[in-house]
């Protein structure tokens, strides 16, 4: 009981959002002008999108109808299919509209997954470091979150993996470019474990929340382009990172057709439809901000190159692996990430979040990291940020 | 497995989503201009918002950045604070923002407030007939629905609901106005399950969607004016019905503010945050538009008051109950209402929702009655609709 009623024990062992708690660490702060906050904890970007497309959607709620109505539960037919020929397009494969499902945001896309393939006594294996809502919805839905350590080069090992398969796993999870390390997963890596999934019987999700900005070209991945592929793959994706769409909640969940009508289930009971602004806006984006994404990308690449040369430069300190928003570094301070990283804002103004937040508590490398989430800090935020964090000491 | 990867069993066996298999009935159908189809079955408007609302809504999508960014877990402050004195006003109460969360539409309050208490294994109660995607919730989360049937009133007894409650036993659900009956609960009703929920130590779940419907004046329950009420209510609402916003997704939990720390751990996951757009558009509802729906629910009443009089008039029907949206009929034909419904799509054009939609598939209550949804049929609609189900026989 927490009140007078009951309490899902479940849900009071899974942890707090650190996302709200990191928040809570500026309660009370003030910042001098002179010496802003430098925030590296934000997954997200901070503005707005461009004009066309602000106006696009003030459009449609001026004078679309639809857009104030329920939509499909598995979203818009047309929004299905852009996604269907995009992804059919990038991946040199072919998924169809019918394989699509639009979500409210990749988080829903990522509950909905698990749901059709897992139920309470299950287990899934997630890498670690991971990103923690992929572990709080295991955890609250009674699955039991299988860890799978990374190397120095947070990679995963198919071969470790293969090991941990017991006969109530029912998936693997990848998140590349991954949240929270930033590492790219090479092409015959994701391959290996998708043979590795087949072979087992297994689903393979892939996460791609951050394939807008992946540094490499061409597709990160070659399994849509394999007749089976959605027989083992389900693919998630967000268009919230691509055009700034974070506050209308919307992504995608791509899977076989068979497991649409299961999502399907799951959807229409938390979600009944997907905002439809949002999915607007989002096809708006595909449609027409193709070469606006690419300058994103770019400026975030070197934004990501400034963090590397710069934190690379601190004595002691370690940059793991870069990419998409982040930075995985390792601090050179005696004291865990758990109590550094609060410290920071108040010593050094700096809001970053402690490796802790995605390791499971036993395992140390969690203490000695950090997520430098740099997308939103431009070349002299990073330089300040480098000089502070030197300051620390170490 | 249902491709090459495992099959949650527990959700397979969730039945689909009924509105969905609704719309297929009218596939490889058309209905002669002279004779449209009349569709009962949408518990939604299916017109927009006044165009006020939505110019602010357009001038929030061009102007304000906020509206296109993440936001708090639980909502926004001046929406939470704006339902927490709407509430404690009309219900002469006292509810706190603290204790108010804003959701991705009212499925996903009932979603959250059921994790707060249940886990697989457990026992809830609803009354029969149900909402639908109550029931599927339940079953998709290893939950057992305990099927209350309610009286020739359409009202549940506090009594037997007592003889249901057994050591696994949660919660009980009360929709007032009620989805699929149009049933009001009396005050007393209300407060009679209040007292047994608090006796037996388990929560009672108010799901208000269609309050601003309701043909009673004042306060339906004066449970909020309970200075203990937020040790054993969870209330719920939707601004999808008073505003037209379906399309946004934005409902209410108002509950304890310890529960809310366990709210947000499972919105946080599924939803991250609420529509921008539709926060802002429902705030501006309730600051701007309540003789609008003042007006809205007197077209609504009228419309229950020409219903219930057009199938009451029909030999062998019987009109149970009405209200918000909804009457629950009783049809005089032999066949079930699975049978009955997609068959009178083809034959006189007409779909409704048919009683075993909302029934435990062994009480044969469900195959004699009908959802008629009559909100958005005029009178000469419902006149109309009267005249083709006495074509039916019977």
């Amino acid at each position: 009981m927490i009140d007078g009623a009951p309490l899902n024990p479940v849900l009071a062992a899974a942890f707090p959002p650190p996302v709200m708690e990191a928040r809570r660490w500026l309660a009370g702060l003030s910042f001098p002008p002179g010496r802003p906050l430098i925030n590296v904890s934000q997954a997200a970007p901070v503005d707005p999108p461009p004009l066309p497309l602000r106006q696009a959607m003030a459009d449609a709620a001026l004078n679309r109808p639809d857009a104030h109505l329920y939509g499909p539960v598995l979203g818009n037919p047309d929004l299905r299919a852009a996604v269907a020929g995009e992804f059919s397009r990038s991946y040199g494969g072919t998924v169809e509209p019918g394989q699509v499902a639009i979500t409210q945001g990749c988080n829903q896309a990522f509950c909905a997954a698990i749901t059709t393939l897992a139920q309470a006594g299950d287990e899934v294996i997630l890498p670690t470091p991971w990103y923690f809502n992929h572990k709080m919805w295991l955890d609250m839905q009674g699955i039991r979150a299988v860890p799978l350590p990374c190397g120095d080069d947070l990679l995963p090992d198919p071969d470790r993996a293969a090991g941990l398969i017991g006969p109530r796993c029912r998936a693997i999870v990848l998140v590349t470019p991954n949240n929270p390390s930033g590492a790219e997963y090479p092409a015959d890596l994701v391959r290996r474990f998708f043979d590795l999934a087949q072979d087992r019987g297994i689903a393979l999700i892939l996460d791609e929340t951050y394939r807008d900005f992946d540094s490499r070209s061409g597709a990160p991945h070659d399994l849509l382009a394999r007749p089976d592929w959605d027989r083992t793959v389900i693919q998630l994706y967000s268009f919230s990172k691509a055009y700034r769409l974070t506050g209308h909640r919307v992504g995608a969940l791509i899977a076989s057709e068979s497991r649409m009508a299961q999502v399907e289930k799951f959807l229409d009971t938390v979600a009944i439809s997907t905002s439809q602004l949002g999915q607007i806006g989002a096809l708006w984006g595909m449609e027409n901000l193709g070469d606006w994404l690419a300058g994103e990308r770019a400026g975030i690449l070197s934004r990501r190159d400034a963090t590397v040369a710069a934190l690379s430069s601190l004595p002691g300190w370690r940059v793991k692996s870069a990419g998409a928003y982040f930075a995985w570094v390792q601090h050179p301070l005696a004291e865990s990430s758990a109590l550094l990283a609060p410290r920071m804002v108040r010593d050094i103004g700096v809001l970053a979040l402690p490796g802790t937040m995605f390791m499971p508590p036993d395992d140390p490398d969690g203490a000695r990291h950090l997520r430098i989430a740099f997308a939103n800090v431009d070349a002299a935020g990073i330089a300040q940020l480098a000089e502070r964090l030197r300051g620390l000491g170490g």
